[in-house]
C-alpha cells in the first residue's frame, strides 16, 4: 500500500467549489455602517471588482484560471497521505489521511489564496498590495504571490511579532516585499497610535486599519488590500485543497471518510478541506466534521452568533458570525493563526445548520500531539495544525475503543521550522493552560451591544 | 507536460550503489598511526562492525533494508522536479531537472544516511549515537533518525552556532536530542579546551572530539559514534538520490543528463546523486560531472592531493584526499556545509581520474542565484544549494549562447528556511567575497609536512 497518493497536475480541479450555492438557507449580508446590506461599489476602494465578484457569487462551480493553475503547479497538487506510523503507535482500526499543505514554498495552505488574489488585482490593472500581519504566515504568502504575479506588496507587520519573529520578516523581503513594523509612521492611523502610545507592540486590528488606509489613500487607484481569511472568495480559492482529496481519497480505494478535521481560525484551511465534503453531507452523507480552536479563543464553542465588525477598529462591514467582539483580544497562545475575535460567515453558518460539530482543545494538548507527531510521522507542526492533530488522535483513540475501521481526513495545515519557539516553551515546562473566564463572555456581550446592529443570537439562525 | 515526477513507494531503489566497485584505479586506504592501511577492528571501537563492513565493502550493490525502506517512505521516493520557471526566465533551451532533497522531515538530504546509520547501530545492539553539528543540519537528522529508530542521540554543537541559531537546536530538542554546546565540561577534550580558552567559539574539531571521546568511554560498550558525510559508507547511503533519479529522467523520456550539478563541502549530497551515473561514464557516456564549492574554501579546485586527517584534532585516520590541511579555519561563508578543509575519498579520487570537474563560486554570486530561484520557482534554498544553483544557471546560459537543449541535472539538498539570516545579510549588503589567498594555501603544504605520511601530490594519482 502506498503511503503517499500524488495527483498527476493534468488531473488539478479546474474549478473552485462554493459552498454557498448548496446551503440549506442562504447566508446572512455583510451590513454597512447603515445597517443596510453593502453593494459590491461599496467595497471596490478596497478591493478589486473581480474578487468582490466572487465574494458574492451565486454559482457552485468557479473557472479556475489556467494561469493561476500554472503558478500553483510549482506545488499542487498537494500530496494526500496516509499517517501510518501515528496509527501503528495508537493501535487503532482507523485510517488516518491528511493533505499536506506544508509543501508551498512559505510552508502553509496560505497561497491557495494568495496567488489568486494577487493575480485578478494584477488583471484587475492594480500594480501593489497591502496586507496586515501577525506572525507572518499570511505576510509572507502574499509577499511570495506577489513576487510571482509581478504586484508590489507591502505588509504591515504587529510590531512584536516583527521585533520576536525576524525571520518571517527575511522571507518576506526575499520574495521583494516592503514589511513594516505596525503601528507605523506611514499611515494616519500608525501615526495616531504612536503618539498616543509609543512603545505600544501593536496588534492585528492596528494593522488592518493601516493596511486598508495605504490602499484606499493611492491617488492612482492603483492598490487594493488583500486579506488571507474569512471572506467567501478566501475560502472559496483553499477548496482545491478538498477537491484534490477527494480524487486522491478515491484513488486509494476510500469512499467518502467518516470523519473530517481542521483547525479554525478565521476558518479558510478547515472549509478549504472541508466544504466539498459539506456538499456530501448536505445530500444526506453520513459524517461527522470538525473544527478545532484553542480552549483560549473559542469563537465556535462558546461566543454567541452576532453580526460584528472583523476588526478591532471598526472598519470593515459587519459580519454575521460566532464572535467575541471585535475588542476581544485573545491570550498569547503561539498558535498566532488562531487568536482571531471571529469566524468566517460560511463556517458559522454551517455551524448553525448542524453540519458541523466544533471543539475546542487547551496548546498544552496541541503540543503533546505535535510531539507525538514528530516522533511517529517525523514532522514538525505548525503550533495551528497541532490542534486538529490532537483531535485526530482523540477521534482515532475512540475509533479504537468502537473497534471501527473509521476514515479519517484532516488538514495538515503547514509545518513549524518557523515556529520553532513555541516548541521549546513546551519542553522547558514553561507552557500555560488557557481557559476563557466566563467573565471574558460577558464583555464580549458587552462589546457587542455598543453597536446596534449587533443583534447577539446565542444560538440558531438568524 | 508535467513538472514533477513522482515515484511510487514501490518502485524505489531497493540498493545502494557502490561506485568503489567500478573505479578504473582502486580507492587508496585510510591509513592508521603507523602510516600502515587501517584494519576493520581498528575502528571498531568507534563504529559497529556492520558499518564498518559497508565502509569497505567491494560489493557494486548494496541491499537496502525493508525495515530501512519502511523509515524513508515518510518522504522518499523524493519528487524529480523541472524548473520550467527558471528555464523560461532565462530563455534557455536546456531542461534543467532537480532532486528535491528539501522533502525530508529535517529538511535537507542528510536523513538518507542518519536514518541507515541509527538502523544499523540499532541492530547491533547500540543504545546511544554521538555526534558533532556545526550548523545543525546534520545533527538534527541524526537526532530525527534516532527517535525514530529508538536510539539516544548526544549531539555536540559548536558553541557560536548553539548560541547563534537556537531553532536548529531546538528542533533536535523536538526529537529527543541532547544537544551541548562544545566545547563542553562533559568531556577531557572539551574540558581541556574550556580551561585554556574559556570564551572559546569553539569548533568542528572539538566537536568531533568531544563526539568521539564519548562514544569510546562508554564502558558499556553501548555507544558509537556517527559522521555525516566524507565516508564511503555514507556517501553509499546517498546514491538512493541518483538511483531515484535515473527511473524519473527514464519516465520524464529523457536518457541520461548532459550535465550534473551539485554542491560540494563534505561531497555526500553531490557523490548520491552522481554516482549513479558515474558508472554511465566510465562506461563511455558524454557526461559533465560538476561538484561545485565555495572560493572561500577551494578544496578542490586549489588544494593538493594527500593523506590528511579528517578532524582539526587529528585522532582520524589519515584519508587520501584534496585537504587544505587539517588546521585550516574558512572564513566565516554562510554556507556552513562546504566548510571542510577535506572532501570525500571517493570523490577525489574521481576527480584525479578525471571523471569530474570541479568548480568554485563566490558566496555573493550563489545568493544571486538563490534570489533568482525564489523569484521563480519560489523556494528558498539553503545556502549550500546556492552554489549548485548558480552553476546551473551558468550552464543553462552557456547552453542559451550554444543553442543547443542539454539536460541539466542537480541536487536541490536542502531548503533556507533555518540559514534566513544569511539572506538577511546579502539583502542589506554586508556579505563579503571571500577568494583564499595564495599565502594559505602555503600554509596547507607546511601543515600537511608536519605528518611525515602526508606526502603532498599536485595531481595525478598517488
Amino acid at each position: 500500500m502506498e503511503q503517499k497518493i500524488w495527483l498527476k497536475e493534468k488531473d488539478i480541479p479546474r474549478q473552485w467549489y462554493n459552498l454557498a450555492a448548496d446551503l440549506p438557507t442562504p447566508l446572512l449580508p455583510p451590513l454597512g455602517p447603515d445597517g443596510k446590506p453593502i453593494t459590491p461599489d461599496m467595497l471596490a476602494p478596497v478591493f478589486p471588482m473581480n474578487l468582490i465578484e466572487q465574494e458574492v457569487c451565486p454559482d457552485r462551480w468557479v473557472d479556475i484560471p489556467e494561469e493561476i493553475l500554472n503558478i500553483l503547479y510549482r506545488w499542487r497538487p498537494a500530496p494526500l497521505k496516509r499517517a501510518v506510523y501515528l496509527e501503528k503507535h495508537l493501535k487503532t482500526p482507523a485510517k488516518i489521511y491528511y493533505k499536506d499543505e506544508s509543501y508551498s514554498p512559505p510552508g502553509s495552505h496560505k497561497p491557495n489564496t494568495a496567488v489568486p488574489q494577487a493575480w485578478y488585482n494584477k488583471q484587475f490593472g492594480m500594480k501593489k498590495l497591502t496586507t496586515e500581519t501577525g506572525a507572518g504566515q499570511w505576510g509572507s504568502a502574499l509577499a511570495f504571490a506577489c513576487k510571482i504575479v509581478g504586484l508590489e506588496c507591502k505588509v504591515f507587520m504587529v510590531r512584536i511579532s516583527f521585533d520576536q519573529k525576524p525571520f518571517r520578516k527575511i522571507m518576506m523581503q526575499v520574495w521583494g516585499a516592503n514589511c513594516v513594523a505596525s503601528p507605523s509612521n506611514e499611515t494616519n492611523a500608525g501615526r495616531k497610535v504612536l503618539k498616543e502610545m509609543p512603545n505600544t507592540p501593536g496588534s492585528l486590528g492596528i494593522a488592518i486599519s493601516e493596511a486598508i488606509e495605504e490602499a484606499v489613500m493611492d491617488k492612482a487607484g492603483k492598490t487594493r488590500y488583500s486579506l488571507g481569511s474569512v471572506l467567501n472568495h478566501v475560502l472559496l480559492h483553499q477548496t482545491i485543497i478538498g477537491l484534490e482529496a477527494k480524487k486522491q481519497l478515491k484513488a486509494a480505494g476510500e469512499k467518502l471518510p467518516d470523519i473530517i478535521i481542521g483547525c479554525a481560525g478565521g476558518g479558510s484551511n478547515f472549509a478549504g478541506l472541508a466544504f466539498p465534503f459539506t456538499a456530501d453531507k448536505i445530500n444526506g452523507a453520513d459524517i461527522e466534521i470538525i473544527p478545532v480552536e484553542p480552549t483560549a479563543c473559542p469563537t465556535m464553542t462558546r461566543a454567541p452568533f452576532a453580526y460584528d465588525f472583523g476588526d478591532t477598529a471598526c472598519t470593515t462591514p459587519l459580519l454575521a458570525m460566532h464572535t467575541l467582539g471585535h475588542a476581544f483580544i485573545p491570550p498569547p497562545i503561539h498558535a498566532g493563526g488562531l487568536r482571531y475575535h471571529g469566524m468566517a460567515p460560511l463556517v458559522c453558518q454551517c455551524i448553525n445548520e448542524g453540519l458541523f460539530t466544533p471543539r475546542s482543545l487547551d496548546q498544552i494538548e496541541c503540543y503533546e500531539a505535535a510531539l507525538l507527531w514528530a516522533e511517529t510521522e517525523g514532522a514538525i507542526c505548525a503550533p495551528e495544525t497541532s490542534h486538529a492533530i490532537a483531535t485526530v488522535i482523540q477521534e482515532a483513540k475512540k475509533a479504537k475503543e468502537e473497534g471501527k475501521e473509521k476514515v479519517i481526513l484532516f488538514n495538515y495545515s503547514g509545518h513549524g521550522l518557523m515556529d520553532l519557539t513555541g516548541y521549546d516553551a513546551f519542553l522547558t515546562g514553561k507552557l500555560q493552560r488557557y481557559e476563557l473566564p466566563d467573565e471574558e463572555l460577558e464583555k464580549t456581550e458587552a462589546c457587542l451591544k455598543e453597536h446596534p446592529k449587533a443583534e447577539v443570537r446565542k444560538s440558531g439562525k438568524w
